[in-house]
């Protein structure tokens, strides 16, 4: 029966004045969706609306309005609805940062967590958010990881790409390539190999192997051109193995993700941002999904942000979000099967 | 007539102790290329009826020795071989560094240069030798981008991925990744689009638009997490658009090569070694070719080394040879076309 479950997925609306609202219902109208989970939009009826009509020039959405997932009706054609508040849409502009379309986007994601950490629901796919407008709105952090993170009193986060089949994890992400060098040391790196065994075997991964990546050309080749190979992160790899994780690396950057494509780990830990994204995104850049681990439910994200150039159009297309909802289901029915 | 034009194209044998001679082989047996070039092996019958008969357990092998490309048939199912020596292929073993072998490799790249100047041939495509083997014949240099360089007297030599129709360059290669950011400046990103777009001229590319990459991620946003995009690569590129070079960027290093793949630029400058390899080795590990521009001839590389651990085995595949021919067919195509 675990075999069939299907997840209870809570989708937060994104910033309204993006593409969030139209792709949002362009997704929902992939029956496939409702055959492998229980989708339900944390946002706002009016608001939904107002893209139908004005977006995809459509005056009627069947929507059914709901307090909480338990009450809903998962049947294709109809999109439950978790309203966080009564907004007036006329209000709202196309593309801009606003304070009201902060607001409405960050309402959708603090009423995931309160449903998440309730067991309401289990895992939330995210539409994209502004970082000036949710700032405008009186939101002090930077994005929906840290928000997450706060919000849910995890530990730690781990931001996670799921793409062409390979995990791949970033030791860092927004900081300098200089910075990020020097960030790479055996503490850290040897943490978040600790911190990915761990939550790859809570979504059922026995004994994760767990290729790390180096950060010179050829990791160096002994030295000759690059140290950090030697003095950190090979130190790093062995002290995993004794602690029994299967751990593998450094491993030359240029060649691990056709390795990686070929099924050969179960993760990838990237040492600086662009290592990680740039194959991943030149893999493919609209079904590049994001996940996060760590928290009390699985969160995945679509790879673009709130399109303002395109918004109200109708034309955003609804890839990112069907597969980003793809992915919330299979890393939710993972989970499940190992609580 | 110029668009059929059939380019006459050496192929260095490479370390005989590798896979070069028997991959060779099984290249050449794609009629297309006879169709397309005129090509001859640079090396040695008795090295490559080693090849035919221990790695492909064949006996036979209709070869047809020439002192020159003019002198040859270009018939399909006869491979045309300027012999560089008489070497005693059993003193030979295989998935060895040799001094011999290094010694037959060198031959065969010398002659390729000698042939190369003498206006004999349009291009050269090269199997791979063995660092350590050359050095043991002998030679200084640490490859064959040095080795060409040096023996054609050439200014300066670009090396540059042909991968899914994009062409990538790299500012620099073997040096670390903390040194490949300190030589990132004005000077030698300038240095390298001028170049750039005088090679791409010379292949018939007009006012080729150069997409240059940034450094961190997302381009560092403004300063917020590294300066080099603001203090030195954006004022290389807004110095060659004063020249009038179609130069763009920095452009961030994770969106950089999907638009690349759409067709978005006619070149790519990467800022480190792993920042082009990376996406080009993803995408497709076999079929990378390396091509040197800026030698009077063009050359094209297998992206691969000697794999000594399955040379003579005859399981080594030829699409890396094969996609590298094909390559060096398309550059020498266009450069003769601009003569």
């Amino acid at each position: 029966m675990k075999e069939n479950y299907k997840p209870v997925i809570g989708i937060t609306i994104g910033d309204p004045s993006g593409i969030g609202p139209e792709i949002i219902i362009k997704a929902l109208r992939t029956e496939e969706i409702y055959q492998h989970c229980r989708p339900f939009v944390i946002g706002s009826v009016k608001i939904l609306e107002r893209a139908a009509l004005k977006a995809l020039g459509e005056e009627e959405l069947k929507t059914l309005v709901i307090q909480k997932p338990s009450e809903a009706v998962y049947t294709y054609g109809i999109i439950n609805v978790v309203e966080t508040g009564d907004y007036d849409g006329d209000l709202l502009e196309w593309g801009r940062e606003q304070e009201l379309a902060g607001q409405i986007a960050m309402d959708a994601v603090n009423k995931s967590i309160e449903l998440g950490l309730a067991g309401e629901l289990d895992a939330v796919t995210t539409a994209p958010i502004n970082k000036v407008a949710i700032k405008m709105a009186g939101v002090e952090q930077a994005g929906h990881t840290e928000i997450y993170l706060d919000g849910t009193g995890a530990d730690y986060v781990l931001t996670m790409f799921d793409c062409f089949g390979m995990r791949v994890f970033h030791l860092s992400r927004h900081m300098s390539l200089r910075n990020a060098i020097d960030y790479a040391t055996k503490e850290h790196v040897l943490a978040d190999v600790e911190r990915i065994d761990i939550q790859l075997r809570k979504l059922g991964i026995d004994r994760p192997k767990i290729a790390v990546a180096g950060i010179n050309p050829h990791c160096g080749e002994g030295g000759l051109f690059g140290d950090e190979e030697m003095l950190e992160i090979t130190p790093a790899v062995e002290a995993a193995k004794k602690m029994g994780i299967n751990a593998v690396g450094p491993i030359p950057p240029d060649t691990l993700f056709s390795r990686g494509r070929k099924g050969e780990f179960d993760a990838i830990l990237a040492m600086y941002h662009d290592q990680g994204h740039m194959p991943c995104k030149t893999l493919d850049l609209e079904r590049s999904v994001s996940v996060t681990l760590g928290l009390p439910f699985i969160r995945c994200s679509v790879d673009h942000g709130t399109a303002f150039d395109i918004a109200g159009k109708g034309i955003a297309t609804n890839v990112s979000m069907v597969a980003a909802i793809e992915t919330t289901i299979k890393y939710a029915v993972a989970m499940h099967k190992e609580r």
